[in-house]
């Protein structure tokens, strides 16, 4: 009765993940769920994006934790509207669900922007299953926490378009295999694109930076 | 409807763990739940443990990962026994249940350990959900992580016994505020031991081999 269950939950969620698609369609804007285990640096990583991307492409940012908006706060300085979600009001849900999405998408005036990021809740398995409507996936992995995990958490690297691997400035100081961390990523996800950089440095930002105005370019048709 | 099943969900396992707990009394097992983010270094920090344990503290431990046995694999060369749990015939669930934990243990032979410890699936939410019958709760937090996460995720740091810091060795390569993560942990519980160390290096280890030791002694009434 549980997975019955489980699959209702889903199906109900796929549906309403249809619906945030139209929606976003019609706002012609481009939105990425990022995901990974807390930690690995995606706030860090997306303050350091927006500085990028501003104010040539328009951004806003939904970020998604159990508790507390401190990333909220942080990402709001690099000048994107940043809107909180604290799932401790729906039981301290694990992961974000597309009508969640929806109602803070509409707390922006989407018609004015090109990019909408979400940073989903820190947890490397339960987003992995919820769309929310999104255009693209990206799921980022930082150096500390070992090769294996995309062979351990494999739904999250399948279902993702793009990975970052973060945190390269520590790689002297740890017993890291970056090559054997790409080739278990690429055993799940074959070809998946894979970014190394440093949020803390800025370095390798370059390639990933082009990849994302590219597929904003692509959906929303705006030259950049 | 969804929180009403969340909630059937979690009485089930309650009642199960229940008998778990039943059951490693009667085979005078102390038992540990050792949680934390994947990559957070809970299979280094065991394998020292278990190092400095064996042979006095007859051990066993249980391994939950979504797939691969790595982690046994890695475990089993300390000596111990240790049975691979992969919740990927459950669909990718991201957590322990009391059933699964059960029958795992009958694979040991109980009667003969004096310690058996549960690494749980790499998750700072999920698992805290779901009692499987345990004597103790571990949270372990990487310095790599940000000293933010137990007021994000507090939830976990509140049903944990006690805290491991670890990655101590890496604290020069990092802006890590260790003080401040540990009054983050004290803001969420008060008064929890937090325990840091490098299961890297080894710096550390011995006040949690004495908070185990005394635990394993409480419960078994061997003289360690």
């Amino acid at each position: 009765m549980e997975i019955d269950i489980q699959k209702n939950v889903l199906e109900a969620n796929d549906t309403q993940a249809d619906i945030n698609r139209k929606y976003f369609k019609e706002k012609n804007v481009f939105v990425l769920n990022m995901m990974s285990s807390p930690g690995s640096g995606k706030t860090q990583t997306l303050c350091k994006t927006f500085e990028k991307l501003l104010p040539d492409i328009r951004t806003g940012v939904i970020v998604g934790d159990i508790c507390t908006d401190n990333d909220a706060i942080r990402l709001e300085k690099t000048g994107v509207q940043a809107e909180q979600i604290n799932t401790d009001k729906f039981g301290g849900d694990c992961h974000l669900e597309a009508n969640l999405i929806l109602e803070s998408a509409k707390k922006f005036k989407a018609a004015d922007l090109d990019l909408l990021v979400v940073e989903n809740i820190g947890n490397l398995v339960c987003p992995a299953e919820f769309d929310i409507g999104e255009d693209a996936r990206a799921v980022v992995l930082s150096v500390t926490e070992g090769e294996d995990k995309p062979v351990k958490y494999p739904l999250m690297f399948q279902v993702a378009d793009m990975a970052i691997l973060n945190k390269i400035d520590l790689l002297p100081y740890l017993d890291f295999d970056a090559k054997l961390a790409v080739a278990n990523m690429h055993q799940v996800h074959p070809n998946m694109p894979v970014f190394e950089l440093s949020a803390k440095t800025g370095q390798g930002f370059e390639p990933w930076i082009e990849w994302l105005k590219t597929k904003v370019s692509e959906k929303t048709g705006k030259k950049l």
